[in-house]
């Protein structure tokens, strides 16, 4: 047998100190989640290509892993076979989408509102580097079939909360709208054509600051007036924030949404954290169509959260116009990053209970009932030769007692005292 | 956009009434074997193909599902290109497999003796019919490192443990071992060669009965003789269980170890399930070298758990003899079965409360708040015009509460009332 003991490429093995850590953090997230009403669903990992290739993510289209043919369909030697012919199966790249056809596909037995929660590994063959993984767990809150401005601030508040719930505080919720990058953009003087490009541009002033932004302008083939426009409408917004949009033609409807989803979820945050509007936050992904928003946290390069608004994703399954939209937490790099300031899951009591090889083992086994019938969480061992070695191996695996069987009387110790 | 709203063939949606139904028996199963000091670990659910085409799954591996591979690794015009050229990875088709590679992977890091838990999802490209999953779920625990049957009887302990807290009880405990099967049927007369054909037909004791047995030994090429005395083996062993053993060379050791398994589970299960020698317990996979069992319930045509020893396979990835063994609870056939008996998880308050359009929405979500900390699961819904048969709607979605928010008094009144 060829012998590769290494997980696949950007895969990981998770082991039981970071596996606790991680079910801790998730446990949090969803008791938040479910608490505030959200549904957990689950849907398949593996989805039929077509709904992957149909859909509008973006870069995303060119990471499907996807899964060969099997038996018969797989007639590789027949003349005219293409790699299109291959594969019929691929590995989800997100949970929006598999959501998107979940909702359309069980409509009948859901609430006209639906509020749904996902958690759930997605897939995607980036190029593998330290901290990006090809397998990552997302924890997803979405409401779909409520186009109001309340389920944007519920799904801020409701993120906000799960955070808050594992002490994480003091982060930034940043906020805009895709009606709102519209509108400006093409009121400076740019086409329909040229809004991706711009964006892109747009997204870099925090990194390459103002003059940055209108050298790179200035160097593709846009309208210099355009260009113009479009640096004094960024000063202007940065001045003055949102008042100044209707001056770019924002309509006063939309300023008004935004404005209040904003006033309403810095009231609701109490001071726990910051909300703000950002003009320079873009996102990616084709399918959003009005509010988006992120999680700053510290200085890290990248977002801990990230959603918005997709008006049409679910609609485009059945022909029908639904309002969706959904907030994602990373969860990679939110354990990453609460792994990194030592987070510790809240005091657990672990006893290893030791036995001699020739004491009578379901009598051991019965004394741990009765350790745990006390609270406690018992692992059950045969004793070392060299004890002292031993416990310090249990403790370094987050134990901290131990006890020794005896037919009489087991004294529980603490691990510390040893 | 190609349209299909279902899953992918043999995938499934879960909806949210039977998530709960999953999330809560999964819940159960955990915290008893992380009670019992089994550690969680996670695997990644793809896999290097040539560790899952080089295990010893049986028929397993005619169905694994094979990832493509990506990018100029596909050079598909090339000549000389065959269909193993295709793919790298597959999807996992067990936890077993998986969790022997991990162990080696991460074996500087673990203790001597580990006590694994595992729960995910394996893949199998099975022939699509009721009941039947191409992707399921599965809770097992392993012992890597411990050789002697304290193993064996926490195994069996801590699985019907994890039933017993789901009110399953009244369950058989099959056990068996490979080396009495070998032992009885070598002495017979049989080959060795034809040790696995003779195992298939002892198998199908309980549904053809003896006559049977001997109607389709005596129709295959094998020594008339070894039949009749494979049947007078099966009819003795059957009278007589394991006190008869050692006429049909079973060495006295393996007899020991085999009744001391039993009584000493009996007397642990004190009554609540059976665990009975069942001669005809054979179980499929080639890499079970000792103890094998599987848990029968009720008059269900198929196990809800299942194991044995696998003291061979965790070692051929690094060349080194390391004992293992594991119990695997089949996910979904005991979910379906509770779920047929018409399983309630232990009730929860679940409240919505609705609000009117003019409401200001963060008090709303304050109030909500307010609730959550009485105790309450607090769903936010805007009040429908037929309040009625919205009421009945969240009834059937498993609401028992509800209360119409008012910046006043928002009294909460029993669903059922309405």
């Amino acid at each position: 047998m060829k012998v590769n003991l290494n997980p696949a490429k950007g895969m990981r093995d998770i082991t039981p100190q970071e596996k606790e850590i991680r079910d801790y953090v998730e446990g949090v997230i969803v008791n938040t989640y479910k608490q505030s009403g959200f549904e957990l669903i689950e849907t398949p990992v593996v989805e039929n290509i077509e709904n992957l290739i149909g859909s509008k993510g973006g870069e995303n289209l060119k990471l499907i892993f996807k899964i060969l043919k099997r038996g018969e369909k797989l007639d590789f030697a027949k003349e005219g076979f293409t790699e299109e012919d291959l594969a019929d199966l691929g590995l989800r790249y997100d949970l929006t989408v598999p959501l998107s056809r979940f909702y359309c596909n069980n409509r009948a037995n859901l609430p006209s509102v639906f509020k749904a929660m996902q958690v759930g590994n997605v897939f995607r063959a980036e190029r593998a580097q330290k901290g990006r993984y090809r397998s990552f767990k997302q924890c997803d809150i979405d409401i779909i079939g409520d186009g109001t401005k309340s389920a944007e601030l519920e799904l801020i508040a409701t993120t906000a909360k799960a955070l808050n719930a594992l002490n994480v505080t003091d982060f930034v919720v940043r906020f805009n709208d895709r009606r709102v990058l519209k509108a400006v953009i093409l009121k400076c003087g740019f086409t329909e054509e040229e809004f991706d490009g711009v964006c892109i541009i747009v997204d870099k002033l925090d990194k390459v600051g103002l003059s940055g932004v209108e050298k790179e302008l200035n160097e593709k083939d846009y309208s210099l007036g355009a260009s113009a426009n479009l640096v004094k409408a960024l000063e202007s917004i940065n001045d003055k924030g949102t008042s100044c949009l209707v001056e770019y033609g924002v309509s006063e409807e939309v300023v008004k949404d935004v404005e209040e989803i904003l006033n309403q979820s810095r009231e609701f945050a109490d001071g726990k954290y910051d909300v703000e509007f950002d003009f320079t936050l873009i996102r990616g992904m084709g399918y959003y169509t009005g509010s988006i928003f992120e999680i700053a946290y510290k200085n890290l390069g990248y977002s801990i959260a990230g959603g918005g608004r997709y008006d049409e994703m679910v609609g485009n399954f059945i022909g029908e116009k639904i309002p969706a939209i959904g907030f994602s937490i990373g969860f990679e790099r939110l354990v990453n990053q609460l792994m990194d300031e030592k987070f510790k899951v809240p005091n657990l009591e672990k006893l290893v209970l030791l036995y001699e090889s020739g004491d009578k083992y379901i009598d051991v086994l019965k004394k741990a009932d009765d350790l745990r019938a006390q609270g406690y969480t018992v692992a059950v061992y045969e004793k070392a030769k060299k004890l002292g070695k031993q416990l310090n191996q249990f403790t370094e695996y987050g134990y901290n007692k131990f006890a020794v069987y005896s037919s009489e009387e087991t004294e529980v110790k603490d691990l510390s005292s040893n």
